[in-house]
C-alpha cells in the first residue's frame, strides 16, 4: 500500500511535469500550463471513471492531488532550464506511472465486472489518454497514435499478461508487481532500443 | 430483431472501415488506426450514454463489438489497395448505419423521458459524433460541420419524421422502418445529387 | 430568482452569439454554426455535470434553452453585418454570464460536497470550458490558455472570494451577488485595461 502510493505520486508528478513541458513549447500563459498539467495527469483516469460511471470522478474528490499537480507545474516552470537534466528521472517515473495507471484501470474494470478485453482497454485508457487530451488541447495529432515507441502497446501486453497470470492462480499482490514491472521494463527497453510499431504505407 | 442486428453490425463495419481509411491518410501506426476505428464506430453512442447517464457505456460491456471493430481495421489495412473498389458497398452500409444509429439515439432518449428536441439531438449525436471525435483526433475541423452533404441534417429530418409518425399513431415497428429508410434514402440521394447546406458568407 | 434567470439567459445568449461568430470565420455550414453555438453555451455545464455525475446533463432536459440557442445562432447569422456594433452589449452579457456560470459551478460542487479547491475548479470549468470545446472543434489551441485577459483567472479569484465571504458568514444571497459582481467587474476592467497573465519564456 505504501509502495503503491509512492508509485502513484511518482507517476502523477512525471505526467504533470511532462505536460507542463509540452505546454511551454506552445506559448501558453501560466493558467494554460496548469490546465495542461492537470489534464495530462488525471485525464486518463477521468475518461475511465466516465466510461464505467464512477462519479464524482476521483481527482475532484482529492484536493491533495490537485495541489500536488499545481505545485509540480509551478516548479517545472521555475526550474525549466534545469529540468532537462532530470530527463532520465522523469522518464523513469513516467514508465513506472504507466505501469501503475494501467494496473489501476484493469482493477477498476474488474471491480465493475467488465469482460477481459474491456479491462485491458480501460487500463490502456487510464495510462495513455491523459496524453491524448493534452495533445488535442495543444492542437496536435496525439503522439500516442503516431510515434509508436510501444507506449500503448506495452499497456495492452501488460494487460494480457495480467489475465494470463490470473489464470495461473498466482496471488493478487504478485500479479500486480509483475504487471507493473513488465510494463515498466518493456517500455524502458523500447525507449533505449528505439523500438516502434510499423507504420502503414499509404494507398 | 434479426434485421436490426444485421443493420447494426453493417453500420459498425462501415464506420470502422471509414475511420481506418481516414486514419491511414495521416501516418498513424497500427495502434492509432485501431483507436480511430473504435472511436468512429462507438464514439457517438458513447457520448449519448454519457449525456443521459447510462453506465458503464454500452460498448465496454460487449467484447464482440470491440473484436469486430479491431478485425475490420485489420482487414481494411491488409486490403487497403482493393477496398477503394468497395466504396459503394461501404457508402451503402454507412447510410444504413446512419439511419439505424439515429433511430437508436431517439429511442434511448425516449426511454429516459427526454423532450422531443433533445431526442432528435440525441439521435443525431449517436449517428454523427463518432466522426466528430475521429476528426478531432486527426486534428481536422470536423467534416460534419463543413461539407454539408446533409449528413446531420438527414438525421434531424428523420427525427422530426419519427415524431410526426408517432403522433399519427402508426405501429412502433412501422415507424422504425420508415425512419431508417427515410434517412437512408435522403442521404443516398444527397450523395448522388451532391446536395449540401448553404455556407454562410463571412462578414 | 427572477434576476438569476435573467442573467442566466443573458449569459447563454452572449455565449451562443460569440460561438456563432467564431464559427462564421471558419467556413462552416448552418448546421455547424448551430452546433458550435450550442457547445459554447452549454459545453461548460455539460463537463461539470459529467464530472460530478449529474445525469441526464441539464440542458438535455430543457428544450427552451436549446431553442433559445438555435434562435440566437439564426439571428446572429442573419444580422451578422450589424452584430459587430453590438460588440459592447455582447461583452457586457458575456462577463455577466461568466460570473453567473462560475457561481453555478461552485454551488453545484458544494451540493455534492466537493472540497474547496474542486468547487473553484468546477466553477471555472462551468464558465470557461464551453469556449474550450468550441476552439477544439474549430481546430485551434483554446484561446483560454493563450490570450490571458484574465478570463479563467477571474473565475478562480471569484471562487476564492466566495469561500472567504462564506467564512465571514455573510448571507448566501449577498455572497452570490458579490461574487458575480466581482467576476463581472474584474473581467470588464481586464478587457478595458488589456491586462493579461504573463507568458512563460521558452527554454
Amino acid at each position: 500500500m505504501e509502495l503503491y502510493t509512492f508509485i502513484n505520486f511518482g507517476g502523477i508528478i512525471a505526467f504533470a511535469a511532462s505536460g507542463t513541458m509540452a505546454a511551454m513549447r506552445k506559448d501558453l500563459d501560466i493558467f494554460g500550463l496548469i490546465v495542461i498539467a492537470l489534464v495530462t495527469s488525471v485525464g486518463g483516469g477521468t475518461i475511465r471513471d466516465m466510461l464505467i460511471g464512477h462519479f464524482p470522478v476521483r481527482w475532484i474528490m482529492d484536493s491533495s492531488i490537485i495541489l500536488l499537480i499545481i505545485s509540480v507545474a509551478m516548479i517545472t516552470v521555475v526550474f525549466r532550464s534545469r529540468i532537462v537534466h532530470l530527463d532520465k528521472t522523469l522518464t523513469f517515473f513516467d514508465s513506472l506511472g504507466l505501469g501503475f495507471f494501467a494496473l489501476r484501470g484493469i482493477q477498476e474494470g474488474i471491480a465493475v465486472q467488465l469482460n477481459t478485453p474491456s479491462c485491458i482497454i480501460l487500463g490502456t485508457i487510464t495510462a495513455c489518454f491523459g496524453g491524448v487530451i493534452r495533445d488535442i488541447l495543444l492542437n496536435e495529432i496525439p503522439a500516442l497514435f503516431r510515434t509508436g515507441q510501444l507506449y500503448a502497446t506495452v499497456c495492452i501486453l501488460g494487460g494480457i499478461l495480467f489475465f494470463v497470470l490470473q489464470k495461473m492462480q498466482l496471488s493478487a499482490g504478485l500479479i500486480d508487481v509483475i504487471t507493473i514491472l513488465f510494463i515498466f521494463g518493456v517500455r524502458t527497453l523500447a525507449i533505449k532500443k528505439n523500438i516502434s510499431l510499423p507504420k502503414i504505407n499509404k494507398m
